[in-house]
């Protein structure tokens, strides 16, 4: 059978080592004279995967979620998730030795408010928090009479004995057919940004932003390809690469140095004193900049300007190159996903499969390719009740059989060095219920509605998101999550600032790459999400009053035709899904083997309205 | 013919007289020793209509849009409009003595930089700004080196020798028929959200609000019955309303002293320094309170605390009583509707129409109905390309022959004690052109979207907005304004909080009143809306997930069936267009005269489908 380089299934440990670790790190925060301490799940960066140097959260409280944070008093402690980590930290986490205690609503604000006491010294890390996240700490501690105190050493690093080394993954270069800008023109177009923001230089805090700016691509953390590290250019002048010379190879280190100087990541906090002595202001990024930095600029006199991260924006615009490698990638995933999808309809009416197969076997498929980095994310793949819970990921635990009856939920992703995927599909295992075809018509109407939009240049994600949903609401039913996120070029699978969502203020730029991804849970029972990748583009309209944009759909994967309730489709969607699968059967099914092409040819045909 | 009472068609005063006064102006400001002056088109409360006695701006410069400002200084003046009042401003404002300027993008205060120097001193009425806006000025003049200097009095009516007095409308007793809900009942309800802001006191500021909590009404500006006033309501104890005794009768002030001190509006800045002196906490609305309350407060060593009116949300969520007094204010504003339609379609075809026409016209109808108070606002009757102006007001200078091929579009309102209406139509007058018909069928759809949407409880108007837009997106053309406003009881035609709006932030409750009035205008040719007000009800679904809401539509006029394209339609949107039509009939036809009901069956027959 398939087996998973990139993903694990193991369920993290438990038990008596954590208790001791509690002791211990108690033990550490008495010996420093602090009433408590904050450990959030973040590294210097605020990156979504960290080092597993950086597990601090996971190693001393057993909660393994993607967000979260601890805080550990003298007698109290406790661990606060949000609603999809609920029910994962109370079976991790020692109940005895903690609370769980909501992320967001209310905020762990409130709860430190009400046991921390007048006098009490709370540490926190200056390193793993934004000056935002400090600013609220220092707002509490002051209601009630403590003291924040910045630690100059994480406690946590005091007693965690065995902590991995920080990684020391190899640079690479992100050559020019992939880049399809140089360094020199990015670089000139970042100083133009800083000139616009009046500031004398800008720290870029965020290891995406230097890998965009400067070409090339790492391997610190998972899913990702990312090369931690720090920038600092100035307005004028020859910027500064930030990184363990270990990782650069000397080609790399010659890639780097046309453009910058490259320095220890140490020398940082040096470069940025000198800067700062000489009383400018200096942009960081609200977003990912360490309260650290912002301590440091402030003390040796200069001006930090926090504000939205330029390279952000800029990095989100993808240019020709970059479109025709995601195109390229596409349908290279398209193989893969085609295989894997006619494997499920062969196998899954045994009975045999579950889950952790499911995921082997679509990685397998996309290793087959000979152009897998590493899949985007770890593949959610829940069937039955798993697929309601939106930020599943299956463990040997949780692993569940694949039974008629069920659909199947599979959202997966890989980082391909032309471009970086992301796609949901479900599949329908035997015969599914009217209630799963109704739901599963409505969430294809929304999604098909955000594909065929055509809205005026400058329009924002938030404009959008309700077309996604109005289907749903019709219904009285909804989903708990945007719409649709930026997606990197061969960088993260969820990039800034652009989002469908009601909380997507930045305008969609011709060039951007976006989730579609509308869904429907039903508790304990199933999960639908229909998830493409989408590029803005430019529509020309005869008539038009004003620059028109549009979507087009970069990724190439049937949709269950066994799900839809043709009586609720609309011809233009109807004429929409047949294109698109007219589409996929174009683009797909001459890089297909024979047996998989007789699927596709099946799964693809055309529908007639009911 | 019809003559129209609440609506005039004058061209204002312009010529000679303006260049006196701006003389006259400079000079009060040499005495004063100001270099320049600012002068808003405002009163003490922000209000969209304002007393003839405010009108500070119309008399110095011509201008008499609803919207703009004038600085002037030694030597330069200028006139700072929006979009949609360059060309009357151009008209209006003498040339050689102002230059005209943008309201908004970029701001006056980059105007302000560019001609103030250091050591002017810039003079401004804290009577007649925000503190927001107040604040603004300060940083500009702060940034050239020149001082923002409050004066006691404003140096306009120092030369304004025929200014006309302070208006006395009477106050009328809002009763409970109309009211459905006590003043102590809503004054217990504001005085939750006073201890929910952590404040000693609500200064009331608008004095919608201050209608709407004490139920009265007024008489001191057109269009709106607004009594001005101002109240002060404590956390504890008893308000006390700032009112000129002139305006009361004794049954008023019985009424109004069942709940608060009554006391003439010069008072109001002693009770204000007394409970500020006490080093207070006092909540001011952001939106209407001026600056020199601000001033007030924090000179007299009190706390302001500036924020959203909690008394806006409160009035905007209509009761049952109001609800029903709305409806019936709909049916009776219909009967002037359709009679006012039939009335076009008979008369127009002869080519002897004119805008004013159609104005005096619908005006008669309405007060024809026995309860017509005012008009909400100045009907908006533009025929052909006047139509294309967004919000065009006819004069006898610009009144325009209406003619076959024409569209003519009617933007109108009422108020009635029981309720506030405000309802656009587009008439084909003689044979419309098939691209007529294609942007009016996609208004329609726009229409439609946001008369059907349904929507999860806590939705806002920013989430729906788009609906109205994406049939017109797909064809390349937009309108270049809301989709809607909230709608007072009997008071504004345009209040807040809630509006549908790409700004519209704020939640859409049961109960709330809004307009549905998606457009679109192509310039020097025609103009196109069609809005109806709706109010937000609750939905019941089967099999609902959580609280659903829905729009009921309230106002009951034929939409013009011969400007639908029907081959654009769904068959959805088909049915909701004839059981609309249906409803107006069956609601409206018991109540007309026998020619218009033959009128009306026509117009509300059912379409088939293309």
């Amino acid at each position: 059978m398939f087996e998973a380089h990139f993903q694990t299934f193991e369920e993290p440990e438990s038990g008596v080592a954590l208790t001791a670790r509690l002791k211990a790190f108690r033990e550490e925060l008495l010996r420093r004279q602090l009433s408590g301490f904050v450990i959030p799940r973040a590294d210097q960066q605020q990156n979504e995967y960290v080092a597993p140097s950086e597990e601090r959260l996971a190693w001393l409280t057993g909660f393994t979620g993607s967000a979260g944070l601890a805080i550990v008093l003298n007698l109290k402690a406790a661990v606060f998730v949000d609603g999809r980590y609920t029910l994962q930290a109370a079976k991790q986490v020692d109940g005895k030795a903690w609370s769980i205690e909501p992320l967001v609503e209310p905020p762990p604000e409130k709860w430190l408010a009400e046991h921390l006491g007048a006098g009490d010294r709370l540490g926190f890390d200056p390193w793993l928090h934004t000056t935002a996240a400090a600013e609220r700490l220092a707002a509490t501690c002051a209601k009630v009479g403590a003291e924040l105190v910045a630690v100059d050493s994480n406690p946590v690093d005091a007693v965690w004995t065995e902590r991995p080394a920080p990684p020391l993954g190899r640079v690479a270069i992100h050559g020019p057919q992939f880049a399809g800008e140089t360094e020199a023109d990015k670089l000139g177009r970042i100083r133009a940004e800083i000139a616009r923001l009046g500031v004398e230089a800008l720290v870029v805090s965020d290891s995406h932003a230097v890998a965009w700016t400067f070409n090339i691509r790492g391997a610190d953390v998972s899913h990702t390809p990312l090369p931690l590290s720090y920038a600092l250019v100035p307005r004028d002048g020859r910027p500064t690469i930030f990184i363990d010379h270990r990782k650069l190879s000397n080609s790399a280190r010659d890639h780097l140095e046309q453009n910058a100087d490259v320095r220890e990541p140490e020398a940082l906090t040096t470069a940025l004193t000198g800067l700062a002595e000489r009383g400018v202001s200096i942009a960081l990024d609200q977003a990912t900049a360490a309260d650290a930095l912002n301590r440091l600029i402030t003390s040796a006199g200069g001006k930090p300007v926090r504000g939205a991260d330029p390279v952000s924006l800029l990095k989100a615009v993808k240019n020709a190159t970059e479109i025709k490698g995601t195109q390229t990638a596409h349908r290279r995933d398209a193989v893969a996903l085609a295989r894997f999808l006619a494997w499920i309809d062969r196998e899954a009416p045994s009975g045999a499969l579950t889950e952790i197969d499911t995921v082997e076997a679509l990685e397998t498929f996309r290793r087959d390719t000979g152009a897998l980095k590493d899949v985007s994310f770890p593949t959610i793949a829940g069937t039955g009740a798993n697929g309601a819970i939106v930020h599943y990921r299956v463990t040997r635990k949780t692993n569940r059989r694949i039974v008629a009856g069920d659909l199947l939920l599979i959202d997966s992703g890989a980082q391909y060095q032309d471009g970086t995927t992301d796609v949901t599909r479900t599949i329908a295992i035997g015969e599914p219920t009217p209630e799963m075809r109704d739901r599963f018509t409505r969430v294809l109407r929304g999604h098909i509605a955000i594909a065929t939009a055509v809205f005026p240049d400058g329009t924002t994600g938030a404009q959008l998101d309700s077309l996604a949903r109005q289907f749903l609401w019709q219904a009285g039913v909804d989903f708990d999550h945007g719409t649709g996120h930026g997606v990197g070029s061969y960088l993260s699978v969820h990039e800034g600032p652009a989002r469908i969502s009601k909380l997507g203020t930045t305008p969609l730029k011709r060039g951007m790459i976006l989730s579609n991804e509308p869904g429907y849970y039903k508790t304990d029972a199933f999960g639908i999400r229909i998830e493409n990748l989408e590029l803005v583009v430019a529509t020309e309209i005869e008539g038009a009053d004003k620059p028109m944009n549009a979507f087009e759909t970069l990724t190439l994967a049937p949709i269950d035709r066994r799900l839809i309730d043709l009586a609720m489709l609309s011809k233009q969607e109807l004429i929409w899904l047949n294109d698109y699968h007219a589409r996929v059967r174009r683009e797909v099914r001459p890089l297909l083997d024979e047996a998989t092409r007789v699927w596709l040819d099946a799964a693809t045909q055309p529908l007639a309205l009911a």
